[in-house]
């Protein structure tokens, strides 16, 4: 066992939209990512994802509604629903998701 | 969808060892929690779990070593590993864990 500093491993992570994972709990994840811009649209068929503001603020944008989300507010993106994260300035998020999940979607 | 906030959260919670159910994702949930005092020794024999410090410092002991943690550090606990949450002063936890994985162990 081992704690993790997320503060740290954030401070190591140079570009936006290439998530480090972690660590892996059961058959899920926790993913950690710099977020700048605006990412691609898409989704997932087999699992839900939970986006976590870590540090500063993004948008997860759906074909229903622009979800704006600060620091320590979270949502669930349901299985299938398409989704596009988007940042105006540089955050950091934390990603709960299952470990097979493609960033890209499917 | 709806975003949901944890200090807003954080805020409801009067009692420690009281863990209110963030949100549901897959087969795992997120729940949140604040912690004074010391909880029970317990073990978890289908799960992990993860401990995030949302808020404040509190201590995962283990038998072999304790761990502390201060706010943006998280530990795995793995499935069989027996352990008790610590905390000095009043503080907030974020769970990550299996669905059916009971607080007070197996």
């Amino acid at each position: 066992m081992e704690k993790i500093s997320l503060d740290e491993l954030s401070r190591k992570i140079g570009k936006p939209w290439s998530p480090v994972d972690v660590m892996f709990v059961n058959d899920s994840v926790i993913r950690i990512a710099k977020v700048e811009g605006e990412f691609v649209w898409h989704k997932h068929d087999n699992g839900d994802e939970v986006f976590l503001v870590f540090e500063g603020e993004f948008t997860i944008q759906t074909k229903e509604k622009n979800f704006n989300l600060k620091k320590g507010e979270c949502i669930l993106v349901p299985k299938g629903v398409l989704h596009c994260p988007k940042a105006d300035s540089p955050a950091t998020m934390l990603v709960f998701e299952l470990k097979d999940t493609k960033q890209y979607g499917d």
